[in-house]
């Protein structure tokens, strides 16, 4: 922690904030610059509360030093971490797709969409079975039936299953049917939850908050690692800004962002990111461009007649073309995405 | 619900876009303008995902005429709603003052403080007994320990409780304590908690999301509503913006825009809004002129050794400071805030 | 300036960024910590641009120390400015109002104002009579005859003259007729328009950009201080953020920020704050309420047929409504606001 | 103008309003609806505030059908725009690369720069003569000094001038050196400096402001257009959000969302939009990627030594990794970016 004294601060409101932070446990170390005192407080604490020591007499800023998190950081770990889920490996060379519904609304449209993406290098069945809607008067989704639907209809086409849980009730049940468990947006600092989900075996894909800043965003990520689940995928979906024609900003530059101060996987949702189906596109190849690792997008076999996001979701022949392009971006990197053995054939 | 056509749009789009809404259940109206077409539908379907009709061919723009919300607003209830909380009356003629630490730390912590707010004027203490902290190595509250000395100095010294419920396997231990429950920022959207408080007898503290719009934060009070619980208090706390003096920006035309837009009692929390204790004095007295039904502010017996929001938290003279300067405030507007009887005489 | 290096920084990268500042004229004091190393570069360069060290290798972070202006701080300056425009004190205890319309639009417009506002107890007449409006086909002001009508209406009525310059052709023009010149948001940075009025000898309003930070705001007022000029009004008029119910998000917790980081006076303009004339009367409260040296309102004749900014412009009886509540903030305050002579009998 | 009604509305106020859109020259066409009226206003006034119908007795909303620009839009000209600049086309296949310093520093930066950037590609050297800088303390540019260098520089390796007018006094002197005016952000609402390059035959390049909307941004084009010069080309380099690791946030999204509302070409900048040397080349990419028509970058010969904005700057070799990478993109998306003869040998 750095503390910088204000210019007109006195002898004893230094001493006074050096002696505070030898009473918490720092060592301090003072530089007395041309016209104002900087005082490095040494010693680790990664919940120290900084603003204790802003409200101090004579004091015009602190700096944290030490990042708040540990096991999210590329400081404890500078390689990528990469994980398998059921034979796909994640963070690694191959750009992996995640596609579905918002909801799950039926065994068909489970059977439909799993065998299209499928045929088309997908490798993750997405769909949400407890739906939070903003509105109280609409479709809550499928619960337990949606979770047996989804499951089968991925395993019938060698896709594996994602789905969000909203709250710690939740996790057995969903547990027993899923491969990755997603932390929507609007969680996203719900702790309790995340610390749940940290004693579990099972993968967590990690959606950014919309008005959270990268920092918070590991924040979270580390609150499941330090509970022992190292699985982590982090998802951007656009942040709120200004700008109302997209539903929110997505925020690509966090890509590098994340790459660089984190060892995490960093996937992009382009359907959430903009709100609308015709911008999905192009904003799905600028993701892989910029060096995500991974894309979750929503994908319906009748976009307008879909009990939700309907108007973001993609018809399965926009899916195929998002598929072709991707590849060629993915490919002109030195990544790949993968081609089914009917499509290569 | 209101679209309008491209001005290229061509008749069969048109027809084709009546036709949707007419499937739907809408009327349609048709106005053909200079140099585009305006349909006007007819019918009132408050989860109508107005995207569907955007995406259609032709179609330029669409707007939701009717609001998304029913009883939260004062197109549905005219006067400001009021309700009793143990012989005070909130959304009345009196500014109410909610005071106390943000975690309950000791037994010896409420008494201290339930004494002195109560001295100078406030008539709910607060405190949380379960804290969701942004680091998971942070202090996490003292629990239903916390919740019986909060309860019980409250009762000492004729004070009412708030304190906040994090999920829903909270409310029943809660409820068995509490006078309101308070739904924190980070949960204004967990609609499932808020569908069960909406069942509940007690009255709502809802803290507006610190990137939510008015609407999704008068959409997040229609969940309690919808579910038959009509004593809500809605309280601003701060949005986040890209201005980084204080941890977020205290909105505070959202009080003549709510006062505006719904009939529920609007409080303001200006120690949460700012993060900064030396703002809170100025925002407090600006908060009442600028019409709130009440605030929210941190108050701590020891700010620095106080185990968490330390540096947004009064001093108690500080606090007798606010209240004296918010009653001046208060009774220029022919407001009240009450003054203890020991203190008036 | 506080250097943090990577916690896997090396020797060879520490001494290499020891060495970079040694050569740019800093002396270098190093702490180093259980993890990282810390480096506080010695010496005041206040255009120094800190990211020129941030991207050299295993460097994690820096952190400017000393602010980046000098003349516009309270550590230069401790006491409040104050100066005298014509008699009235600007920044002193008395709170100043100032009124007018968007748009001078003709002499009548503008001795109707003046009579009505000088009446109740504003000390300035504003009135733009060059408009930089968003659409090319909207009025764009009557020009210097719009200065004369202004300045012979103020004159009549004991008032002040303030107006808006746009550019650095238009200063002598202006400078000709108004005892304070506007620099309007949108010109917070037109650098060398700043220049040109610091080395003007008349007072200068400088509103704050809708993106702009307090310290870029700061930054600004520099830009004229440094020229010669101390005598300078800051006015927040809001900010841009994602609500959309009021035009902008008037940042009132930035008075007692620039209350304290400066000893410049600050005045709130509620009109542009809000964007709707409805809403300018509580902010008009809060903004005293939170320590503002004064306010800047818009106010018409007739506000329905005002050629510019008429929804946001306060009918004349809403004006006066306005003065008596805020009178009794003021006073409330132990501050004043003037009562007219006509008006005290 | 589609004019909606309060639920709560009665006949009075209904036919007040309608008599007031009669008056300024609208007809109406009325719809009730089950629990509202819904009133179109026909007639086209691109200029009309709509916030003066808002302000009326017993309306709810007013929404703008019109578009607030014209010859911007994409309804006025279907097919997009294209022009040629010193024989290299605008707005077609090819994707275009501005390239060179912030600043224009010396006669051998400028050679050593335009001659590296023309070998890998680049089309456009840019550089700037007059630096309007945050601080008053920093470098301010050369002057016409700057301009002849830059000229000279283009010429002996093929090259187009692009470079920024600050004001209105500027343009003939920069006239005279230059082929394309750019606008920086800060100016994109100097309106009177947009009509007077709209008199120009020189293009402009205007760049979108910080904190402002697409509407915002094109209403800015539309004063440049309404003028009579068609020859524009619209630039995002970021805008202001609560994320701080970046110095901007590059809104990608803009990209699709302008080629679908405005025919006009649209280049990024990754060295503003960004404001880190480490994260251009990702989003140089992610710019190529999401459709844009060209991109503008920050090359030094010695970033360290730059006088202004050398953090941003590449160095030449990661230039040429940027254009080697960007050729792939454009070419999996059937678009091209030229190879020099020497480098195509």
């Amino acid at each position: 922690m750095v503390v910088v004294m204000h210019p007109g601060a006195d002898e004893a409101q230094i001493e006074q904030v050096i002696e505070f932070l030898n009473d918490d446990g720092f060592g301090v170390h003072r530089t007395t610059g041309v016209s104002q005192s900087v005082l490095c407080a040494v010693g680790v604490k990664r919940d120290f509360d900084v603003r204790r020591v802003k409200v101090l007499d004579g004091v015009a800023d602190v700096y944290r030093v030490t990042e708040p998190y540990k096991f999210a950081s590329r400081t404890w770990k500078q390689e990528n971490t990469t994980f398998e889920v059921d034979g796909v490996t994640v963070g690694g060379n191959e750009v992996l797709v995640i596609a579905g519904p918002c909801s799950v609304e039926s065994e068909e449209q489970m059977e439909q969409t799993a065998a299209h993406i499928a045929a088309h290098g997908a490798t993750f069945l997405r769909g949400g079975a407890f739906k939070p809607r903003t509105s109280p008067y609409s479709f809550q989704g499928l619960g337990e039936d949606g979770l047996k639907y989804q499951r089968a209809a991925a395993d019938r086409h060698g896709l594996r299953v994602i789905t969000e849980v909203m709250e710690i009730g939740q996790i057995d049940l969903i547990g027993k049917y899923t491969d990755v468990f997603q932390v929507g947006a609007r969680n996203m600092q719900n702790f309790n939850l995340l610390k749940e989900l940290g004693r579990s075996e099972i993968p967590v894909f990690l959606k950014r908050g919309p008005s959270s800043t990268i920092d918070e965003w590991l924040m979270a990520a580390e609150y499941v690692m330090s509970q022992g689940n190292p699985h982590l995928i982090l998802c951007e979906r656009g942040i709120r800004t200004f700008e109302t024609y997209t539903r929110n900003t997505l925020d690509l530059s966090a890509v590098p962002v994340v790459k660089k101060k984190s060892h995490l996987p960093i996937f992009v949702d382009p359907s959430h990111g903009t709100g609308i189906r015709g911008k999905v596109l192009p904003m799905a190849r600028a993701a892989v461009a910029a060096g995500a690792d991974g894309l979750m997008v929503e994908v319906h076999p009748d976009p307008p007649s879909a009990l939700s996001d309907g108007p973001q979701s993609l018809y399965f022949e926009q899916f195929d073309a998002l598929m072709q392009q991707i590849r060629l971006i993915a490919n002109a990197l030195d990544r790949t995405i993968r081609v089914p053995a009917e499509a290569a054939a």
